[in-house]
């Protein structure tokens, strides 16, 4: 068994939150060790990394880990898209290639299922970032920009109720509703290129008009938060403006904000607002 | 009131649906009149057409239709995404303007179903394309090109189930599902677009993959087919086969078939399949 007292060992991707979640380690004392996958890991995370390995080598990862004994695993930043016949190759020695490659066609909520399977039948424990650092994920309540008007509010009730629907289903983490009316629902090409086809739709058809609009973003119905959880940061605020939306609402507890008083900052700037709500689906956490 | 016995007024928009119902109401020997949307007919319909009118005068269309004393009125083929001021401009003098921009804003149906509700307050019958033309929609148990496999019949199951949970909004006519996953729900963007979406995304992601899938169109539960009824035609087949799909599963009864036989010869050159489905949430007709 490993021991409990093991550090904690953050397998990063891409983006600010691997870097965040081990200043949070840092600040308050718990061991860690970074392994940064290359080509996704940022070079400011790379050098504060113990290991490197090769997204598509994950037998280095597993003898990495071996070695480390960590007491808990955690799977943080983006590791979306690489070719599909690297990946297959790359998993075919540690797993059924049928099998590899029903995982990597079923999404990539699978694919990261598939590979959390993989390491807890290594025997590791593997938890979300918002287990280790609370703080990463948005709480009940919060506020930033300026108020929500009442018509984005009823906005805010019909994308959740979109989104609540489509729970059941590997697709539809974050919807966008303008004037009571679903405007896209995001599929695998992820919150910021719905945003900018949300832009396009806009200038091509409502051509001047500029009437707000509410991006939502939420974690599904029984969705495992270690595997994709939602994410906002300054990037989707930027995003969303661009897109002619008056804001942004997303769930309280489940879903994380990349660096808070910036990402606020950001959302003061660009005259939106940024609000948590409470999700009907989810239990309210302990 | 109008005479039962009076012509049926076609106001015609873009593609070749309108052709096709003029051909058909020819053939069956019942009188009709052709109004053709400036703009937005088809030229080999505005050489047939009896009158033409801009889509921004309404009062010109209904001072043509209460000339005609017409038996019923139907609203065949593309009129979409006019600008937002112009529409805006032309309807305040028959609409309260606010209304209007509401209806703009919640989306085409709600401007259709609009534009409806005005013909009937003024007396006129509006009734769908299928009524008049019953052949134009596609039957229970259609099939043309390749077989459908197993695991495509698994996504069409996908697919309806996810547009059956959209049915209440006022999105989601179509959806692409590949290998059980959904991989897009159509927006106002169409059908067209949404397949160009799906193409990118397989390009730029699962690279050199094709894996298959379906592009499933269905009507709503409860939804208006005289409003924005599916339609399938040659080119959404073309742009099925360049977005890699192995074929398209449409509602039997619900679906216009633009033009049947090009589409099944274009359906089996491009090596897809084309099935007509039951909609578990539809009544079967009468």
């Amino acid at each position: 068994m490993l021991p409990a007292d093991g550090p904690v060992a953050i397998l990063a991707g891409s983006g600010r939150l691997p870097l965040q979640l081990a200043d949070h380690l840092r600040a308050t004392g718990r061991d860690h060790r970074i392994l940064a996958f290359r080509g996704f890991a940022a070079r400011s995370l790379r050098q504060q990394a113990h290991a490197a390995c090769d997204l598509l080598d994950p037998g280095a990862v597993l003898r990495t880990l071996e070695h480390w004994r960590p007491s808990a695993v955690t799977l943080v930043g983006g590791v979306s898209r690489p070719g599909l016949p690297a990946l297959l190759g790359a998993y075919a020695a540690l797993r059924n290639r049928a099998e590899v490659k029903d995982l990597l066609m079923r999404g990539d909520d699978h694919l990261l299922r598939g590979a959390i399977k993989l390491l807890e039948e290594r025997g590791f424990t593997v938890v979300g970032a918002h287990e280790l650092a609370p703080d990463l994920a948005i709480p009940v309540g919060f506020q930033a920009g300026i108020a929500v008007s009442d018509a984005d509010r009823t906005s805010i009730e019909i994308a959740l109720q979109v989104l609540g629907s489509l729970s059941p289903f590997d697709i539809g983490q974050a919807a966008v509703v303008a004037g009571s009316r679903v405007v896209a629902i995001e599929g695998p090409e992820g919150t910021d290129r719905m945003l900018r086809r949300v832009g396009a739709l806009r200038r091509s058809w409502l051509r001047r008009s500029r009437d707000g609009g509410v991006l939502v973003k939420a974690a599904k119905r029984g969705q495992d938060l270690r595997v994709d959880m939602p994410a906002i940061g300054p990037r989707s605020v930027a995003e969303a403006a661009r897109a002619g939306l008056s804001g942004i609402a997303v769930g309280a507890h489940t879903t994380l904000v990349l660096d808070r008083d910036e990402t606020a900052r950001a959302t003061e700037r660009a005259g939106l607002f940024l609000v948590s709500v409470g999700l009907p689906w989810m239990d309210s956490p302990s």
